[in-house]
């Protein structure tokens, strides 16, 4: 992969900076986030202006273009990534290192004195732009908003905002109408004594009223804003989608409903003067709810005094505990999931990978048409990365022409993948050898199933917070001093976001919330060898009840159970690094794939898959 | 232990908190922090106000009274002792559980509209003040500054203000003069580009000078504060301690020295004056250098342009990491630490536990007693913690005549207790059972060994804060369905502070420094249950580099070498619960007390505690 060439993209930013048709004043420094105006993880490609302006496409960074640098910032599974697809003008600014600057500490250190740094206020959230706001601003700098954004200005090709048809999802996948989460989210304001509640997150809109979308790929979603007060529901949504009668039968939009009910729907791009109106008709004591998150342009259209802002919202926190309707979609779509990938290893195994025919872009087109063979099989829930020997240490790689490798009986193959389907998100990494692996790719393959073993096994009272487990899944690696520079776990949506907030199991984060029974996160440490290969095991894992001896005094106690059943390569694994108590968990969790997905490929006819989980699935016996 | 009757003394401070006298407008409510003007844990008794008002003497607790309520926020490890020590008209708050609020939630839920909550701002820290300050004023209250004390004005008999002599250290003892020391913090002020430093903390003041106190009981450290510029240093202390000619003499007070290492000494009372005067004369972009933990009274001295706030002072972080005079110093007072432990628990065993007639003070003055008789020793690092049966359920329990227990054969006894020796400080805890433990005793025990072994034994990366390491020392307890509600671990000074930061384990603190070798915590998981029994093992360990397999990329690893050398009871081990791994660690352990503590007590003639000693350093044996 070669790098984007950047000179005359950042020669043309650079004069628009100074341009008075885009800016009151000049600016010295322009920042470029990686949002989009809902500040999702995952964008469509007319807000990929990060990418546009660097050739870095990685899930996280952010690019800062100053006269004279252009600096990106982001986090150890890109370190790589980015290095490869940026040219010289960028210097890459590796997060979590001990030596990095922070971005307000670079700016300071690189701008002339009194210096305008400008970012569009749509895509900046709000808790980014106070704290940038103050670091300049004591370093005698401004931080300003530019209405329009630069990145926009420059890219003539920029391809057009999404619009596309929405899905209903019906109480047998929801479990809740919208109705009973408007009814839950007024009561919550009410406790919160607030009047309004501002929805920005594009996966929080779609929850609350049970659609899905497909304006971002992987993410079933779709571009609106809504504003609930206590008697109004206002939807900012564009296009004809609201004229599908499918989605107003749903939404009941033609139905005669007590006022509290009655949606109101408007054009997306009204939400800031709406917002502004809701600001301006307030009275002393009345607030306006919203993510600490959300865009500093909408936070900044209520007047200080009136905002609540809070981390985490109640639906993002309603969102995350699924109920039984959710977690029985999940268990069904994880099944399916698993019949996909057994049928693909199988393939890979027993077809291909001797002929020396399979690439990287071959075998994930193929885990893509294994999966969509399953019912309610929607969309693939993340680029998949299939990655063989050195791709294999690029955390979050992408197979793409120019890197793309052959699969060989002499590399480890790493495939991390998943599926939306209308019943659940998967989101699973095995990774295999189809010869014979070395020792020490053994060795590191066991340490890293160890520690996804002390988190699934976990238990842990009520109220723990899942970055208290993170150093659980490192203390095997940290023994022989190995280590891994990402997150332990992400939360994960009901065919929503394959990363949801509000937990997770993270060294980096602490403002997450308590674990609680229900909630849904992924279970993946890994180890890399740059230039070699790359490890990683990750089940999505439910949120249980457990059952203790002594129960922490009736606090209760929690532990995971895998929803994810797809058999871990025993060939991969060094049975005597194992303790007792690890091989039975590995061997009870083998018993449950060739019962559960054992059943599923024999419902299915597919008996050649079901030999092969059966073989994979065989007892490991500690010598 | 009977509750203070406290009602006269809330309403004679509800009538000053309304005088004139006192308070330019009358306050609604007042608060009453726990810490002295700088911010010290343990605190002399003219300080002793929060105590004075409520009854409760626990180390951690903020009492905030207001017309109609007297609220008192402690942490878990005071829950039992802060309900025994106060009467009805207080409530308490206990800190850490889910339904508790915080101190701003609580009094916006209290105070009638417009407020004025009053705070002495020399005794508030200053990010106590923002966060407080911010909170109440976006629910329309005002928190102001109140002049004099309102505890002093009606606390009649308040003790006098401690002056006592000062100890020297000489180089052998601290490594490095005072005046590297000094050379060494210009350095990193002139990285920071701040011209003045304010030192606030006693024991920053005092490990600045190489100089001790005793003005507050347990800490060797004396009232006084520090300003440092690049060629001045002025130190504010009260009394005739500068005219003592070690004294003079230690700090070259009467020598011709360059002007830049000219100690001024002046007035403690002078610091806010001159410190003002500091204030008034700086031009732009000179910056003054102080903790975000110092009082609200000295941080506005310095207009907000001017100040640089760090939540550790570089200092601080000195202090931290030992040299090899500090760390052998260290060794050998926990050398000596222990030969007296073995002395008292061989007496309490054999002598006197049978006939019934120690009770948990006279244990604790004879663990005193035998302390006194080693060298150099000073006095106590802490209020021994002395306790059998239920009393050990009261975390930071000091026994007092009310509630003396006597040490019997069917209760488990729990000694927590340490001294300063001019060499080191210590701090130790040991449990133990004089009879037949029970098997759910044991089990108890056993878990809280398994967690000591797992921070003790652990190996991470360099870099790695000791929060990570906190569920490591619970896994064994959680396991079962028992945890407890403190943390695991915190710094350790030399020859200072019993507690010292910016290092510790614990699942509370994410603010804490990355843990480096030299430095030195204690590590102490327990399990109490209220009413019947309190278990914990404390040792102190130093952070050393560890030697693993890999060793991360050369980034390098860390783990602990136990500083303290006492047994831990074999007879409380439910041997078959651990692994063959942590069976050797405790008999690898014991090999080393035998052969280090077993010489010294030979050198000392103390035969009868030898022979306790190799008795109760037995290797396990798993069956």
């Amino acid at each position: 992969m070669s790098p984007k060439i950047t000179t005359e993209l950042l020669k043309q930013l650079r004069q628009v900076m100074k341009s008075p048709k885009y800016v009151q004043e000049p600016v010295q420094a322009y920042i470029v986030p990686s949002g989009d105006a809902h500040q999702s993880e995952y964008i469509a490609p007319c807000d990929c202006r990060r990418a546009f302006i660097s050739g870095f496409d990685g899930s996280a960074g952010t690019a800062i273009v100053t006269e004279q640098h252009a600096a990106m910032w982001t986090d150890g599974r890109y370190f790589l990534q980015a290095a490869h697809q940026m040219d010289n003008n960028w210097t890459l600014m590796k997060m979590g290192l001990k030596d990095t600057p922070t971005q307000e500490d670079w700016l300071v250190s690189v701008l002339p004195e009194g210096s305008k740094v400008g970012v569009d206020p749509f895509i900046i959230p709000a808790d980014q732009w106070k704290r940038m706001s103050k670091a300049l601003r004591s370093a005698g700098h401004d931080l300003v908003p530019v209405k329009e954004n630069l990145i926009d200005t420059i890219w003539t090709d920029c391809p057009q905002r999404p619009c596309k048809p929405l899905i209903t999802l019906d109480l047998s996948y929801t479990g809740v109408s919208w109705r009973d989460k408007i009814v839950a989210l007024r009561s919550k304001m009410a406790e919160r004594k607030v009047l309004w509640f501002v929805v920005t997150a594009l996966d929080e809109v779609a929850w609350l009223f049970n659609l899905r979308g497909s304006d971002v790929e992987y993410n079933p979603v779709f571009f609106a804003y809504a504003v609930i007060g206590m008697n109004t529901i206002r939807l900012f949504i564009d296009g004809d989608r609201m004229m599908d009668p499918a989605v107003r039968e749903h939404l009941q939009l033609d139905s005669t409903l007590e006022p509290e009910f009655k949606i109101q729907v408007m054009p997306y791009g009204s939400i800031l003067s709406e917002l502004q109106a809701v600001g301006a008709g307030l009275s002393p004591k009345e607030k306006v709810w919203l993510s600490d998150k959300a865009s500093y342009a909408l936070t900044e259209a209520i007047p200080k005094a009136y905002r609540y802002l809070t981390p985490y919202t109640p639906i993002c926190i309603a969102k995350a505990v699924k109920n039984s309707s959710e977690t029985e979609g999940m268990r069904r779509a994880h099944i399916k999931d698993a019949v996909a990938l057994c049928e693909l290893f199988n393939w890979l195994e027993k077809e291909v990978v001797p002929k020396g025919t399979v690439t990287e872009i071959v075998a994930a087109d193929k885990a893509e048409e294994f999966r969509s063979q399953q019912k309610d099989f929607v969309e693939l829930s993340f680029a998949t990365i299939s990655s063989t020997g050195p791709n294999g240490a690029i955390i979050h790689y992408k197979p793409v022409p120019e890197t793309n490798r052959t699969l060989s009986v002499n590399e480890i193959y790493l495939l991390d993948s998943g599926a939306q389907y209308r019943d659940g998100t998967t989101d699973v990494t095995r990774t295999m050898h189809f010869g014979t692996p070395s020792a020490y790719e053994k060795e590191c393959f066991t340490y890293v199933l160890k520690g996804h073993i002390a988190v699934s096994a976990a238990i842990f009272p009520n109220g723990t917070k899942g970055h208290l487990l993170d150093s659980f899944a490192r203390s095997a690696l940290w023994d022989c001093g190995l280590d891994y520079l990402h997150g332990t776990g992400h939360g994960v949506g009901s065919f929503l976001n394959v990363h949801e907030g509000p937990c997770g199991i993270s060294y980096k984060t602490f403002a997450d919330e308590p674990l609680e029974a229900g909630m849904i996160v992924s279970d993946e440490p890994g180890y890399y060898e740059d230039g070699s290969f790359g490890i990683r095991i990750e089940n999505v894992v439910l949120v249980i009840p457990a059952e203790t001896k002594y129960n922490f005094k009736n606090r209760g106690s929690l532990t995971f159970e895998p929803l994810t059943l797809v058999p871990i390569q025993t060939k991969m694994i060094d049975v005597n690094l194992l303790t007792q108590k690890e091989c039975n968990w590995v061997n009870d969790y083998h018993q449950k794939c060739r019962e559960v997905i054992g059943a599923e490929l024999e419902r299915q006819g597919r008996h050649e898959a079901l030999q092969w989980l059966i073989r994979e699935t065989e007892p490991l016996v500690r010598v």
